[in-house]
């Protein structure tokens, strides 16, 4: 298809007509209209505008090896030839489940889905099914995906959120059924004896306590080990399962963000770069727990199935770009996050900004505070700071044509290399020096 | 990658051992073991073992131009070179937004997702979110997806089923909330007297009738003209949205399914074909209802993103698809179609089985009665029935060389000619004459 030149304005203007909000995707949405993507490769992306950004966002998170890898658009290309998706199964579905079975001791059978979204749906639908109980626990401020019972308090805000010792369950949608509510607990994460402590009033019917190791939107911190721990003792203990969303923090270690703790969850959520670049889901944990979606059951307790599940065309990106992420290439991203971050607090303390880090591996987050949160409700930014923080994504994306992820994260990619990261710390420095005033001010309200 | 050359049994012996099953979709699971697509082309399929058969499944009805569709691949190998997803947005999703919003009057605005589950999981969302109301109604025995509250009463039976005047929510999966069965309410497809008379007795907290006009798993039986012109006045009254699910019928008319009818769905959503052979789902509707999704309002009712949404190469496999799919293309396919049930109604004439066809536009469905069945109960099969069924999809899968979706249905595609028509009659002829004993005999039990 041929299309005619026209600039982001201009098809914004057409997209306003036939797209809500003209955009599929409200994190693509920018003010005052979002860019066009026109092509990208490695860790650059050039806009139909012209204009080229170092991307530090590699499509939340979802790129490890950043665009157009060419061993990616190899294999895919090959696939291509012999059909995207089929009624019958594919041998490289079976490769790539043993490949990631591999890297992590809790994977003992995997299912593919289309997304995190449908990951994290069909882990709680499992541990239903494996516990024959209702309700979910989850961490305030966790983002989970958009099924409503993972979405529960995502945005919960100091006006909703109630008591910290039995916070609100907040609907993020409105309109969301009360049962879906009811259904889910909310308590906050690393906080073992207030989890504990909410966990026990309803202790016979939870199916499980949903966790994500490092969860983003409260803050990117890490679970400490004694609350992971502490959750998992509280799971065996009372018949429930502990399940990891390891959609985003996979990354961080070969076997994911998991590796640290010396607990095991039951079931894990993937998605984002096991997909390398195409949309995938999959969840992973105990054969017994699994087992629910075994079709070969009499009694099948959770059918399951989806049409462009296990597609070959996503096995194929996702072996191939996970594969190419092998231990060596966990250590070295990692290594040149640390060395981005040592190079930005250095950026830090010459502007004399209060601004902190979070983060782990291959990715961190900037908060405008001199110390960096450890709770939801401290990671929570006032009307003031969003606006700052705006402004401060703005000037990176205008003037030092860097791309970040709009919490003011980066989730780094194999491919970038020491003369990037150098923009990136440039950047920054002017761009704190520019809002300097601003951000000493909000420590201020 | 090299994979070593093994045999179906052998890969499956591996895959029981990393895939719950040995597989990630229950619908490619086959005794004794399934088999796994080496290449497809057009509408023919060929397995790891060398057997070559013809696709009237066509990936769950998906794929409406066969397989690896020269014109698809060409538009994606060029996308491919210019990354596969961004935290950008991309000209061709306005594109294809603006392609799709033409076809049916009912488009005003349109949102990409994933899936067919996504799809459907989104437009409740969005009609509890205009409405505030948390109740959803669907029809006994249709298929929407994997979403909770869609999937109720899928799979109800004579045991769980109840008073047809007033089904029972029946839950699919094990552990289904109790809340999500009292916010579903089930009503008899085509039914109008008795849909309302259901309706009616939580009408003030319906925010949504969903409807499959041709739904799958009912039987393949059309919705009347007055069934959903009821259902339509009925939501008109009583501040409810109608809702069309046409992930599966859009391929029927140029439009989708909804041309039929003289009244237009609120939201409709879609799937399957408009992917062009990749992950895809959609939700497209109304203008003003629609909005609760528009991130410009300052009270946005339903946050909502997904990070493969809209991405690219789906985009573009799409776009090039239903380009190609163009008016001309749906008159074909459906004449085609029906030549093929003539031919097909010829050869059970011929055989004396008792055994009907369901269907529309490109799609259809046999049934081992003598006459179509009309509703959920009366296409409810029996055990022995289903028996019979799988000997025939056997007969027809080994002996004939023809794959079939498993409830015994053809989803065509543009790519098949009549040589393959008159495969179909004369496997269909043996297969029938093979197995008219045990079809009889389903008659008198």
């Amino acid at each position: 298809m041929m299309l005619k030149k026209r600039s982001s304005e201009e098809i914004y203007k057409q997209a306003c007509e036939v797209l809500t909000g003209g955009v599929s995707r409200n994190t693509v949405y920018r003010k005052p209209f979002p860019h066009y993507a026109d092509k990208a490769s490695g860790c650059y992306i050039t806009d139909i505008d012209g204009t080229e950004r170092i991307d530090f966002a590699n499509n939340m998170a979802a790129l490890i090896h950043g665009h157009a890898h060419p061993a990616i658009i190899a294999a895919v290309s090959r696939q291509l030839q012999g059909g995207t998706a089929y009624t019958l199964a594919s041998e490289i579905e079976v490769a790539f489940a043993q490949l990631l079975n591999n890297r992590a001791k809790s994977f003992e059978r995997i299912r593919f889905v289309n997304s995190g979204t449908e990951a994290v749906m069909a882990m709680i639908k499992a541990s239903r099914a494996f516990t024959g109980r209702a309700k979910i626990a989850k961490a305030e401020g966790a983002y989970h995906g958009t099924y409503d019972f993972a979405e529960i308090s995502q945005t919960a805000n100091p006006s909703n959120w109630g008591d910290i010792n039995k916070p609100n369950s907040v609907p993020l949608a409105y309109g969301t059924p009360k049962g879906v509510l009811d259904d889910v607990l909310i308590f906050p994460f690393n906080d073992i004896e207030r989890t504990i402590a909410i966990l026990d009033r309803q202790a016979d019917q939870i199916a499980c306590v949903v966790i994500d190791p490092i969860p983003h939107r409260v803050g990117l911190v890490e679970g400490t080990c004694e609350f992971i721990e502490a959750i998992y003792d509280w799971t065996r203990r009372n018949g429930a399962l502990l399940v990891f969303d390891e959609v985003v923090t996979f990354r961080v270690q070969y076997g994911g963000a998991q590796e640290k703790y010396s607990v095991r969850p039951d079931i894990t959520a993937l998605g984002k770069i096991i997909g390398g670049g195409f949309p995938v889901g999959a969840i992973a944990g105990r054969a017994d727990v699994m087992k629910v979606l075994d079709p070969r059951e009499s009694n099948l307790r959770f059918p399951h199935s989806g049409t462009f599940s296990a597609n070959p065309i996503t096995m194929t990106a996702g072996f191939t770009a996970m594969e190419l992420f092998d231990k060596e290439a966990v250590l070295r991203i990692n290594a040149l996050t640390e060395k981005a971050i040592h190079q930005i607090e250095e950026v830090i303390r010459l502007v004399d900004v209060p601004v902190s880090l979070t983060g782990a591996g291959s990715m961190f987050r900037f908060h405008l505070t001199p110390t960096p949160p450890t709770t939801y409700r401290e990671a929570y930014q006032t009307k003031e700071a969003n606006a700052v923080i705006t402004e401060l994504l703005d000037f990176l994306y205008f003037n030092e044509k860097l791309l970040l992820i709009n919490t003011l994260s980066c989730m780094f990619s194999t491919v970038l290399t020491q003369k990037e990261i150098d923009r990136l710390s440039e950047g920054l420095l002017r761009a704190f020096k520019a809002l300097k005033p601003k951000i000493d001010e909000l420590r201020r309200t």
